[in-house]
């Protein structure tokens, strides 16, 4: 049996780490760094500062392995997904064949990893495969969605009503029905653009709890503008973006 | 000028606390606790715990009031919800009142204070009616949802598709248009009794976080006995009840 921790290191600031993440941090044989190309250096980096940190009561290993890239603009973006994950769930198992019995390995999952994370679907492949038996356990991390609401000091809902999370792919096919609040990860093509005529309030941020944290807030159609030049420009000169954003209707 | 940190705590476990937690908690002059009665005599004692492990480095004091009560089936729901809000501004009010100038003053929040909590609203009326000059910062928090989440080892979200998180009440009126995960908070009634005979599965969970904690997944209409008689012997054992649930269609 391998321990397997998916371990939550919060979105950027290496202080929004709980003290279950550092106690599990230090239980830790070998973590699995997946390298996303140079454009995500920074995370990886980020990853390093926090086992450096934290991770400072016993010796560890660390294995990487490229993680498989997916088409930007794909066709069909299921079955992408699906292949994607195929590859990723045969990098998940070849690493944790590195593994020795009775060790102790981690993921370390950007922000929460029960939000827009394959990690815990990957661990579930390769467990249902049963080459390898392995146990995971999940930490929870702060997410991006919770600070962006903290830096705006805002709640997410308004009084006893729903909130919706949601990506970028699936605002641009329409407003959720029934919803007021909606919080918005991944995307890419700035989908909030689609809704800049009606009374709607936005709170955006980028590179949130970094040294480079950007954070926007107003009317859409006030500040929609302000926000497109400020993460073009953020983009062009960090060679990558990471944003999300709440609207709230009317 | 009065700083005023709410600072969320994570949801049951002490270990929750972030490092950025920590630093704001050795920041603090006054700890404000609104006393909820007999039954949440549990929660005051965890935010006490909290306060006696990590708030080590200087003296506090700790302020503490009454929380104003709601009626628990109110003829008009919003309308009490306001009433009850008023009542808590005053109770802020007044306990900011009794700081110094220059001082920093907390409000410990269970879980996050991004998501159904009325802390930060209730503080930017008393910002707003002008007779306390505060500065407010939010410090993020684990919260049950992310630890309901962690401890079943599953993700909010399926692939590519968005969560809703509602209430109780909310779910009682109708399963949400379009979803199909819904997390439930605030639900005194057990609202998903009402979905038994759809084809739906449930991740329960009651006391997170705690020694106390409760965990039951499945079909629903499998384990929506279970997870009643459960909550009921629970109940009636701790004299009170904090729970949610992830709901997915399909």
């Amino acid at each position: 049996m391998k321990k397997i921790l998916v371990i939550g290191i919060g979105a950027g600031d290496p202080e929004h780490v709980t003290v279950q993440a550092i106690n599990a941090l230090n239980m830790v044989d070998v973590f699995f760094v997946l390298e996303k190309g140079a454009a995500k250096r920074g995370l990886v980096a980020l990853r390093q500062e926090i086992c450096r940190r934290y991770a400072t009561g016993r010796s560890y290993r660390v294995l990487e392995a490229p993680s498989p890239k997916r088409d930007a603009q794909p066709a069909d973006y299921e079955a992408c997904v699906e292949g994607l994950n195929q590859e990723k769930q045969a990098v998940f198992e070849s690493l944790i064949g590195q593994m020795k019995e009775g060790e102790c390995g981690a993921f370390l999952a950007w922000g929460d990893p029960s939000l827009y994370d394959s990690t815990i679907r990957n661990l579930d492949a390769v467990a249902a495969a049963g080459r390898q038996s392995i146990e995971v356990e999940v930490i929870p991390g702060i997410s991006a969605v919770q600070v962006l609401a903290a830096k705006h000091r805002i709640t997410l809902n308004t009084v006893g009503r729903p909130v919706e999370i949601t990506t970028g792919r699936r605002l641009r096919e329409g407003w959720p029905v029934g919803a007021d609040s909606v919080v918005v990860m991944l995307d890419g093509e700035e989908a909030y653009r689609r809704f800049v005529d009606e009374d709607i309030e936005i709170y955006w941020g980028a590179y949130l709890g970094t040294p480079d944290e950007i954070l926007v807030a107003g009317k859409l159609r006030d500040v929609a503008e302000e926000i497109h030049q400020a993460r073009t420009a953020a983009r062009t000169a960090h060679g990558w973006i990471m944003d999300t954003y709440l609207l709230r209707k009317g």
